[in-house]
């Protein structure tokens, strides 16, 4: 079964994903900076949640670069991450607009966590099939960036209902540790 | 003619059709709870309808990859599947939002019972074009899941007007017998 | 130049208006035969445009299928016709809630005939690339069905002031002769 | 690491934000002439923001017609231009909506600043992967074009607060500079 249908989909859904998350940044009805300012918390999160659709299109594109065989359970896997990820906008607007209030932060962690499971799943598919000794079964082996997200989100949802921007704080600090290249791919994508 | 085309705009579609139907689960004015809460008929259907695009995002995949040709009267049939598929938004808003009201739950199941009359179509669309003894033509021939859900889905469509619980729970069992994977399919893909 | 990217970029378009367009099928608010009754000019609108563009996509598949070079000039003649045809949303939904109203209907019309009209100056881009005695410099020699249609929209836009049924009868019957198969192109290809 | 998914993911998401820009062109509800005159600034806007998308687009294509290798930097830079290019639509309707208020204005203005800006960061992570010899180098060091629109948009957004119609001007000219032919590139290609 060939990949290239899995990757066209997964694409045309992220890029999808991310171009109507832009439709909560509702057209002000003024035309002077406080309508501009009033759109600010919303513009925030849109910022947040453009960059988290970034890491994972991208990381999905790094594993199945490194993948050479999918069936029926990788299809689903697929699917099953594009469903957690298809709430993004969702979260991302009801955070934006109710300026980070305790209970959509909290939602919106929980979200980013059941993304990160579902790509774990994926990933564990994939290395299923194609082997633990394969290109991608090394990497997965060494994935501290992913666990380590995991944990944070995990510590990130209840402390929403403590102090929401500490919460807010963790998902910044979340993105910023992947927007950060790695080395050591790029190393070996190059060798 | 190249099936090249065919695939990514079926996929393009499908993508879409997803995709827009988040637009359903509008963003609540509340941040509590309850707010979430009053969510939840929208979100489970919405849930169930993601699952039935997945199926035949899925499907459609393994038809075209066991398919040589395609000629117009396949393009056709394939625009006539998306067709039925592009309102399965409309009905999961309808359905969602009153809550599985006996009539937006009836339309809500014929809309499935014509996707899936359609599917049929294309499907001997296809055969009639690549043969009889193909790979498809073979995989046709057994497709009692296919038979099954339309028998199933006709018989959910009037109870609607009875029990529409009855009827939501025969869609989800059907969405449940098609997410089972059919081991003698991967086992051919496999050989 | 490649083709790839023209086609998979038009493919995108086509598919999202297609998909957009049933935004405009709201959601209704009553659950019963008569809410579902109110929306059957805006289904109606719908069934039409979805054939026209799924004509368009088909038409432009068979045609490119015949390109064998692309230059900058035909680019901008595709965004050409991409533009006219990501108007048909919007008339399909003026022309569908307003319940097939003079206006909208020789609005609905005058679109038509434009994206017809960019749709012969493409097709001339593409042979003054390819050279006339290309397989596609032949097809459009005999392309009588673009010319018809042209006609009839120039003169169903008229007509929509006086009668608009018999403008809207005129472009179902357009879309009927598209529906048509051809089969001289359908006996070309397989030759 | 291949360009083919790099392509696809940013035709994706230029198709949809090239068709979600039709949204803002919201149907009516009279039907009359009138109705369809408080239309025109909305659809200017959309006319000059389609002709700006689309010529990203062919520059885009054109940039990665000459790219052999892209990398993780490459990925993200295309991310950044597309996140820029994400904000057209809602400056566009905010523009459009407000009848080209000074305000809005300059934000449209800024908005194309910044993608020119993250179109030039992209195109110079392309040639420190690809080599400045190599034929996208070349083509960046005459790229007389590119640093022009730049400083015209900066002349364009503090003169929206003196007399918007010059900014509106200025961004029409820049789009025509970008829409006439470029013999120099098409000669290369066809060499």
């Amino acid at each position: 079964m060939t990949k290239g249908r899995l990757e066209a989909f997964s694409d045309g859904v992220l890029a999808i994903l991310i171009t109507i998350m832009v439709l909560e940044l509702k057209v002000p009805h003024g035309t002077d900076f406080a309508a501009l300012r009033s759109l600010l918390p919303v513009f925030l999160t849109y910022v947040l949640s453009f960059v988290y659709l970034g890491i994972y299109w991208n990381n999905h594109h790094h594993m199945l670069q490194a993948t050479a065989r999918v069936n029926g359970r990788i299809l689903w896997a697929n699917l099953h991450l594009l469903f957690w990820l298809s709430l993004v906008p969702f979260t991302t607007g009801w955070m934006g607009e109710n300026h980070f209030a305790p209970l959509p932060t909290a939602v919106y962690g929980a979200v980013l966590l059941l993304s990160g499971v579902a790509y774990l799943i994926l990933a564990h598919a994939i290395v299923a099939e194609n082997g633990p000794s394969s290109q991608l079964g090394e990497a997965l082996g060494r994935d501290r960036k992913g666990k380590l997200s995991l944990v944070l989100y995990a510590i990130a949802i209840p402390l929403a209902f403590v102090n929401q921007w500490v919460s807010d704080a963790i998902y910044v600090v979340v993105s910023l540790i992947w927007l950060a290249p790695d080395p050591r791919i790029e190393a070996r994508l190059k060798a």
